[in-house]
């Protein structure tokens, strides 16, 4: 691996890194995986001194600590010929979302990779292996504030995301056809975090992360899910450069039909939707509003388009798609869609 | 990639899933990469009921949430010959530890893939992508509970932690000829996270989980650092299955020479340490007790090492070795120690 520089990422992804073959057109998802390049790297991100660290002897009280940076771990395949992805996970959850399903099958970050693309998967700031900062808890544990002055931290229980991911109408009923691995869902609830989203500043650091990011890569395509979806049009709004294309999968939120549309009338928009979202009174709402979203960009002389994947042959999907039983079909069409939408 | 089951981990590790060829031994860290398997499970963790997820609106107070479960990142070598490694983070630190160093150069998760070891890569229960529990925290937000009952959590400030990672005697100094990549310590104090170990029961979670994962691989050496250091011989203690060795890096603590030393005897130590360590107090009483530590283990039968890599030609070396500007020398002087030492 070469060290970070300012071009190499570009270079990686338009040049490959030849060497052993990539595996054949008709085997995409089995064989070997052909790696140029990996690891990981911090974006954003800033020092704060704070003199809540620690109450045990065997650490400071005070001094320095680096808070809202956002996590990345990427992978850039021998054969890159597409546009990086950048995965940004939702609510209560983090860059697993994107890696082996609950039942133990291929992610799309590895999907993505097999297809092409370099991947970039991130843990939004404050989660995962972005550092959220302790000193407000600390303080609190000292008598040196009050308890209302806590981070406005969450936990989602299972029985109340049962609903939100859409497995069923209501825990523990199942959606007729829902292909969520229910099997497995134990690894899945694994899979959840605490969320500190509430407790950070507006606008929240990954957005300011992922406009780094973005033009590091030069062209970069921000796929966003569920609470993070609206990230990549808070995005485009700060900034337009290096972004080659939004997918909304499952957005919380897309911007208002009217808001100020012209930060999104650049670059190719897909949100995409699963299933029984017409029997869920907590998304028919927001898919409604996305449509809107789409038909006024579109008449802006945009070019977004909104897709329900029933629509296209692929019922059944949850709101946790990625790792649905057909995860890899749905993937399959999204790859066909960033083919035919986005420019290499 | 197939599904996860019983034999297939063990089977990727023995036969290797052929296919595209190894880089040559001559180019070892440069080319592409060949992975026959990648992705992410966790290990361990329990269903607890909880009152206190959420004071707000859109999320439920009471539910099921998972807490304890351990994450791992896995990678299996198209050529893997070799035992499978499960490497361990210290503390205030997560997986991360093991990936991309701060100047960007390879981590030792791929320095060992490429030399044909399967890697784990882990985060500590409650840290980085192992979720925590935050319901003590709602519970006091909510005014349920007096302040004294939040969990005990930390942050390590970059002023105290300089001289623990042992860059200098202390903030700002340095030692001469100390390889830790300074110039790029601002991205090294993004991988620090706030630390619960001390909110955490005992046995820390992660401990039976690293057993459940050795058991799982049939056969691995548990490599771990600074915090985890003596992580892998609480593992031993509760059960040797799965077990092919043990690697400690600058460990917080050995076992002690009067412990009941009869876990240890069966598989091959290494305790490694890096340089300047007589002039740190917090670690020159820890390699002492740790060589004491080999010497009765030794004494009683076993296989355990001692290794200060200036003596094997190797100065300068920090606390964070596997991040020093010589971390692929160390790492390729630690694959040829297995390679000796454990047999395939």
């Amino acid at each position: 691996m070469k060290k970070i520089t300012a071009g190499w990422l570009l270079a990686a992804a338009v040049l490959g890194l030849g060497g052993c073959a990539a595996p054949s057109a008709k085997n995409l998802d089995e064989g070997p995986l052909s790696i140029a390049q990996q690891g990981s790297f911090f974006v954003g991100g800033r020092n704060v001194n704070s003199n809540n660290l620690s109450l045990l002897p065997a650490y400071a009280p005070a001094g320095t600590i680096a808070v809202e940076q956002m996590y990345v771990h990427y992978q850039v395949p021998v054969d890159a010929v597409r546009r990086p992805l950048v995965f940004i996970h939702g609510c209560c959850l983090t860059g697993k979302t994107w890696e082996s399903t609950p039942d133990g099958r291929m992610g799309w970050d590895e999907l993505f990779v097999r297809r092409g693309f370099p991947t970039y998967v991130i843990d939004q700031a404050s989660r995962g292996r972005s550092a959220a900062d302790p000193s407000a808890i600390i303080q609190v544990k000292a008598g040196k504030a009050g308890p209302e002055t806590l981070p406005q931290i969450f936990g989602a229980a299972q029985e109340g995301a049962w609903a939100i991911f859409r497995f069923g109408p209501k825990y523990p009923e199942v959606f007729p056809g829902m292909q969520f691995p229910l099997e497995a869902q134990a690894e899945f609830w694994k899979q959840m975090v605490p969320d500190w989203l509430n407790a950070l500043p507006t606008p929240n650091p990954t957005i300011p992360a992922l406009s780094e990011l973005a033009q590091k890569l030069k062209g970069a395509v921000l796929v966003s899910h569920s609470q993070s979806g609206i990230y990549p049009f808070q995005t485009a709004a700060l900034d337009t450069r290096g972004m080659a294309g939004i997918v909304a999968i499952e957005p919380g939120a897309c911007p208002a039909a009217t808001d100020d549309l012209k930060p999104y009338l650049g670059m190719p928009i897909l949100v995409l939707w699963g299933d029984f979202v017409d029997q869920a009174p907590r998304w028919a709402p927001r898919l409604k509003a996305c449509r809107e979203f789409v038909a006024a960009t579109n008449r802006a002389g945009g070019k977004a388009e909104m897709v329900v994947l029933a629509d296209v042959g692929l019922p059944g999907a949850s709101h946790m798609l990625m790792q649905d039983k057909h995860s890899l079909k749905i993937g399959a069409w999204l790859a066909g869609w960033l083919d035919k939408n986005i420019s290499r």
